[in-house]
C-alpha cells in the first residue's frame, strides 16, 4: 500500500549534551520515510530541497526504496536548515537558527502518479500548504497529520480547516494543550476531536503517548532507555512508523492502531540513539522485531491472578 | 497475611484549583492502611496521634479492619499537620505549613503481637525510624520502604543503612535522580538497586511507575483521568494496592510484583477523584475490579498481527 509523505527536508546542526552533529540530514518528512520504509516499500515524497541537496542525499533515500520524484530541487536555492541544543534533561531544546530558504515558497505540487496514494501522511508544515496537498489526493483510506505550537498560534484558523479533512491528528502534549484551552489532556483529546480528526494521538516524549478513538484510549509508554543521544526526529520516527504498520497490513481497527503505536514507539526508541537518521539507516527487520518484543516485556501483566 | 505499616498520621488542609479541605484525615499510614484494607482484612499500623485524634478517626480505621493497637495516642500532644496547595496543573505543590507536634518525639514500638508480620511497608519517615522498626520484626518476608527529598538530603547515609534491609524501594524520578546523582531513569536505578534493594519502584505521577528487577523492567501507566480533584496521597496509596495484593496473593514473584503494580496505579485512580482519603473509602471490590479492566484495556495490544 502507497504512503504519500509531505514535509520538510532539511539539514540539522545539533548539539546535544554529548557531542555535536553539523550538516546531519533531517527534516520531518526524512524522518518519517526512513521509518515507514521498513514496513512497506511505496513511499512517495513530496518536498523541496536546493542545490545543496546532493546525489548522495537522494541515493540515501533511494537506498530504502522510497520514491523521490515528487521532490522539486531548486538549482538556485539553500535546502531549509536548522540549528537546535538540547539541554542536560533531553527534553528541553532551545532553537539556534532557522533559515527556511527554498522551504519559504514551497507550494507543494503532487506528482500524477501519487494521487491515488492510499495512505496520506502530513508532516509540520503549513496547514493551508497540507489543505493543498490533501485537494490534489483522489480518495485517500486514511490521512495522519501533524503541527506544531508555531502553526497552533500562528494559523489557528488555517490549521482548523485542515483539521476537518484529516482522520488522524498527532500533536504533543503541550501543542494539545494550547489547541484545546484546556491543562487536561482528557477532556483536551474531546475538545481537538471535535474539530474533525476521529482519533487523536498525544505524544508525551519519553512518557509515552495516548491514542484516543470513541470513547476508548490506549497508552503506549517510551522504552526507557540508559542512552538518548539524539531526539531530534523522534516524534517524526514515530509517526512513519504508526503509518507503516497501518498501511503493511491495511488495516485502520482501532484494535490495529494500538499495535502501530508500539511499532512507533519501537522506532522512535531506535531514532534517539545516534545522531540524526544515522540508526535509522542501520536497523534491519530482525532488530525491530525484537525491540517490540521488549515493548510486550515492558507492559505485559498476567490479571488472571486477581 | 499480615501487613505491618509504620508512617506518619496526619491532618491536613488541602487546596487545589477546585477547592479546599480542612482537618482532613491524611498522613502516608493512613494511605497505605486503606489501601491495603482492601485486599487483607490482617493490616497493623504503628504510628503516633494527639488527643486531637477522635474516636471517630479510629473507628474510620476500624470500619475497614485496621489493627490500631500499634498507634500510640500522647494525650497532651497535638497530632501532625500539614497543608499545602497545589498548583494550576495539579503536579506541582507547595508546603504552607508543617507542624510536626507529637509526630518530633515518633520512636516507633512494635507491638508484641505485630512482630511475625510477613510484610513489612515503611512509610515515608526518618530512616533511623524506619530501621529501628525493622530491628524489632522477627523475620519478614517482604520489607518495603519509601522515603523523600528531605531524608536523601538530609540523613543520607542513614538512609543508606536503612536502604540495606530493604527488598522494595518506593521513590518517584526526582528523588531516584537526588539519591543517584544520575538524570536518567535506568541508569539512576543501577545505582539506587546497589545500595540494597532487589527490586525497585520509581513513581512518575501522572506519568505512570517504573518497576526494576534483575535486567528487567516493567511500567505501568497511570489512569488518564477527566477530573483530578486531589492528588494528596497517591503515592502511598500506590504502595498500599501494591503490598495489599502481594500480602493477598502470597507471591513475591516478579510477575506478580507486575500485577501489584497495576492494582496500585488502580487504588491510586480512586485516591486522586476526591479531598483526602474520602473516595478510598466509598470504593468496593467490584470498583476496583472494573477500574483494573480499564487498565488492560489501556495498555493491552495484539501483537500477532505484526
Amino acid at each position: 500500500m502507497s504512503i504519500l509523505i509531505v514535509g520538510s527536508l532539511a539539514f540539522d546542526d545539533i548539539e546535544t549534551p554529548f557531542g555535536q552533529s553539523f550538516d546531519t540530514l533531517g527534516g520531518s518528512s526524512t524522518y518519517i520515510a526512513l521509518s515507514a520504509s521498513y514496513f512497506t516499500d511505496q513511499v512517495e515524497l513530496v518536498g523541496v530541497v536546493g542545490s545543496d541537496f546532493e546525489d548522495k542525499h537522494f541515493d540515501l533515500l533511494h537506498s530504502r526504496n522510497i520514491d523521490t520524484k515528487g521532490i522539486k530541487k531548486v538549482e538556485d536555492g539553500k535546502t531549509f536548515r536548522w540549528a537546535g541544543r538540547y539541554h542536560y534533561d533531553m527534553n528541553t531544546r532551545d532553537t539556534l537558527d532557522t533559515q527556511l530558504n527554498v522551504f519559504a515558497d514551497f507550494d507543494p505540487h503532487v506528482p500524477e502518479e501519487y494521487r491515488d496514494a492510499e495512505f496520506v501522511c502530513l508532516g509540520n508544515i503549513d496547514p493551508e500548504l497540507q489543505l493543498k496537498v490533501l485537494d490534489q489526493i483522489s480518495k485517500p483510506k486514511l490521512v495522519i497529520c501533524d503541527t506544531m505550537n508555531f502553526w497552533i498560534e500562528g494559523k489557528p484558523a488555517e490549521l482548523k480547516k485542515t483539521l476537518e479533512h484529516v482522520d488522524i491528528f498527532i500533536i504533543n502534549d503541550s501543542e494539545a494543550r494550547i489547541l484545546s484551552g484546556d491543562p487536561n489532556l482528557v477532556k483536551s483529546a474531546r475538545i481537538i476531536r471535535a474539530m474533525g480528526p476521529k482519533t487523536l494521538i498525544i505524544k508525551k516524549g519519553e512518557h509515552g503517548a495516548l491514542l484516543f478513538h470513541g470513547e476508548k484510549v490506549f497508552f503506549a509508554p517510551a522504552l526507557p532507555l540508559e542512552e538518548v543521544f539524539d531526539p531530534t526526529g523522534a516524534g517524526d520516527t514515530f509517526a512513519g512508523g504508526f503509518i507503516g504498520h497501518i498501511a503493511k497490513t491495511k488495516d485502520i481497527s482501532f484494535e490495529n492502531m494500538k499495535t502501530a503505536i508500539i511499532v512507533g514507539s519501537a522506532m522512535a526508541s531506535f531514532c534517539v540513539e545516534k545522531f540524526g537518521t544515522q540508526r535509522l539507516r542501520e536497523i534491519n527487520k530482525a532488530d525491530i522485531d525484537s525491540r517490540i518484543a521488549e515493548f510486550v516485556q515492558l507492559v505485559n501483566f498476567d490479571i488472571e491472578l486477581i
